[in-house]
């Protein structure tokens, strides 16, 4: 930097006349700061980003429709017709970093478990609550089994359908502001909340959820949750370790079915807005995971929406007792706010140690915090779709990644909760990112460094860590080596 | 900065414990960098402080009304009811450094001038054209004077006041892009241009505009124009070089009338969609006018939507003829888009050596850009209320300004086109900035650098700018004094 400010400097003292010049050498140096700008690309990779290129250009065709700038709702079925999403979804996108169990999964798969047998339907206030059970016995609810419900009644289904996403026509008529679209949030949980957590639902949910990502690319998963509640049609509810072990040995065998992925990691992430002794309850307990279940808990984290939780400063006390070889990787200035004590959480997760930021779409704000972070390489996970939906941002050109993305900053991109907007895997998220909010220049480098970056900054213990960058370079050349031959043949 | 970053480094590797002392250490240092940071205020400003910050937080008690989030047409009302506002409204604001010519006024006084006599309208396309005449013989047009078609029919004067504003009551619907506001924007020009270029309704209408920025508590003004179809009855039409003195004369008049306000000048500022041999003719144009009017024209730009105009990269060679002893002081970067020839317009505007920037508002996405800009002192001109009005940002707290103020960058608030969106002065664009864009905890060391900035950003000459500041700093420690008065005695 340093020199580069110097060589800044020289260059705007010297005479005019060779304005060109200065202004290519500008555009050079401003390109080598951007993240990925230290990549250099292969021959074959060349190529292969010519063809990005031609195609990301049509993207901004049409001002007025220009993908990012539209709401994701809208947005979606015009996405899935472009190229540049086309390429990003063949793309190896290293690891998904930010993600929560109770919407992993595309809505169309969460949806299918609505026909698994036993579970039942019971609408309280208008909202629809699902549960498996043996039979309607329970007298809190006038439950009804939702396959006789549905029988021959279609706009029942599409209302069921509706309950389980924040998808809507008109989303600034449904949602004015942004607590609406929380409480939105909040209520699909109390529909889905006891369909996804029955035992056998669960797994087959967790093994989709990884077959997903992997069909999108992605061989990696650190994810979110509480590993709450998990039961059986007899009554009997598992402890989290015992959730955390069913989850493993999915992995496991999911492992066993695509060798092509490497991995998942849980971060214990229970919700912020609750008392300080019930946050030295979590902190027990994930003490005691990290113990029973060491190469599968890999972060501490706490969360919910951040305007209307606690801040982490209500906490220091309790966090001080978490296992030191346990990272904390806080969620942190998920927010509009400038100057109180949601931003502030920011300022919390790196004093505490933070690993990643989860969306830190406030750092912006905060510049020498910006400068600390960078120092000390805590990765921010960016979630565009997210940030766009639960409206922290309209058009995706204004959010703040953009910077980050400017200034080399090691950001990494993900999907928060593909099941609430309709999206599935990465793709939907890199594509938004890549073309919306990166400069318009922004090629096949960046691509690269952000899948890369997924995994360097994943919390993978440091052997496992390189043999996944070593597997996931070897699935970059061979995409590389089809999108060439493709592209060779003109048979993209 | 250095030292800074050394302090930060040591910060983050002391042992724990000690964390709430890290913390505030941290905040005390973020807080210095801040604009106005530098500032240490009188123990009478430290009163006064308390007094705006205790209001300044109950700005913040309703999210859901928290008018910087909100559409300015909607706000606008409410604005008027905020004690911060009324407070800032008080405050001498030094100058206005960003204005246009044609949207100078209030809508209220540009209404009034339909009143004046001689004035004949007709309408093409559906829009009203508004001209004075001796008679209605200009046979392109069924003219009829605009004091008869108004008689008895007050719908066809809600009419004609619908066309000389943006304003409206569902903006989301009536412009769905930002290409529809701007359209309405030139639509409203075409209203207008013959009314206020009628010379007598010039001279009030300019005389005026002081009057507003007096009443605004705003001592200069430098405002862009073209000195263009100035005319009289007859036909006459008087040229650039006669126009500028007759608001030179009309300046001086003010001055005398009113010996608060320091001075106004000029900043010629003709349309960028044009062809490099009209730009030659420009620049030939402004090098006469700096001989003619050399204490009245201080600086040349060129304006009009930049996403659709001519890059300044089209016009460097022209720009080289433009005499040195005038200021580049070019709007730049009004836009959304990035890695494009319209925010390469930042680059250009550095290179050339602009003394200010009107707008930057994408100069965020150029870190390196910001860094030169910031180590050459050039200015930005933020008009927050434009640029929500004009549709590149909607919640105001996702304003780039937001990272501007955080680092201390040297930046100026201005009102852009008062007339188009219904504001007046300068203190609904300082309410929007201090309120919404800077840190909540933002305070007068923020509003008194912003208004001294305005004095010292200016193109005054050097001799004349150290009278300005010199008076302003009297304006403010009376504006000080009486607000300490009325705050001891409960009074405000």
């Amino acid at each position: 930097m340093h020199l580069q400010l110097w060589f800044l400097l020289l260059l705007t003292n010297i005479v005019l006349g060779d304005y060109w010049l200065k202004r290519e050498s500008f555009i050079e140096m401003e390109n080598s700061q951007m993240l990925g700008g230290d990549i250099v690309l292969t021959e074959k990779e060349k190529v292969v980003n010519a063809f990005l290129m031609e195609h990301k250009r049509q993207e901004y065709q049409n001002p007025r429709l220009f993908l990012p700038s539209m709401h994701f709702f809208d947005a979606q079925p015009l996405i899935e017709k472009s190229t540049v999403f086309e390429f990003i979804k063949l793309m190896p996108k290293g690891a998904a970093l930010h993600g929560h169990t109770t919407a992993l999964l595309s809505s169309d798969a969460l949806y299918n478990f609505t026909y698994e047998d036993n579970l039942y339907a019971c609408t309280v206030n208008n909202r629809l609550k699902l549960k498996f059970m043996q039979n309607s016995e329970d007298k809190h609810c006038q439950w009804r089994l939702l396959k006789d419900l549905r029988k021959n009644n279609s706009s029942y289904d599409e209302w069921v359908r509706s309950q389980m996403t924040l998808v809507t026509d008109n989303p600034k008529k449904k949602y004015p502001n942004i607590d609406t679209v929380w409480e939105e949030l909040e209520n699909i949980f109390v529909t889905v909340g006891e369909m996804i957590t029955y035992r056998p639902v669960m797994e087959k949910y967790f093994y989709q959820a990884l077959r997903e990502l992997h069909e999108d690319n992605v061989m990696y998963l650190e994810f979110r949750g509480q590993l709450r509640g998990i039961y059986e049609l007899n009554g009997y509810t598992y402890k989290p370790t015992e959730v955390a072990k069913i989850l493993k040995t999915i992995t496991e065998q999911f492992k066993r079915d695509y060798p092509d992925f490497i991995d998942c990691r849980f971060i214990f992430a229970p919700n912020r807005n609750v008392s300080e002794e019930t946050v030295a309850e979590y902190v027990k307990l994930v003490n005691a995971l990290e113990v029973q279940c060491p190469d599968f808990l890999v972060g501490f984290d706490l969360v919910g929406q951040e305007d209307k939780g606690k801040p982490l400063s209500q906490f220091i006390a309790q966090f001080q007792n978490v296992s030191s070889t346990i990272n904390f990787i806080f969620h942190a200035g998920e927010t509009n706010w400038y100057g109180t004590n949601v931003d502030l959480n920011l300022l919390d997760a790196i004093l505490l140690g933070t690993k990643r930021i989860g969306h830190g779409y406030g750092i912006i704000k905060h510049p020498l915090l910006l400068e600390l972070a960078k120092q000390k390489e805590i990765a921010i996970e960016v979630c565009p779709i997210s940030n766009q939906v639960l409206m922290l941002v309209e058009d995706l050109r204004n959010h703040p990644a953009a910077y980050l993305i400017a200034s080399g900053y090691p950001i990494v991109v993900s999907y928060d909760g593909p099941s609430f907007w309709g999206s599935k895997g990465l793709s939907y998220d890199f594509y938004m990112l890549f073309v919306g909010v990166a400069n318009k220049n922004s090629n096949l480098k960046l691509l690269k460094k952000l899948a890369k970056n997924s995994l360097t900054y994943s919390a993978l213990p440091e052997t496992e860590k390189q043999l996944g960058i070593t597997k996931w370079e070897k699935q970059w050349d061979a995409f590389i080596d089809t999108m060439y031959n493709k592209i060779s043949k003109r048979g993209f």
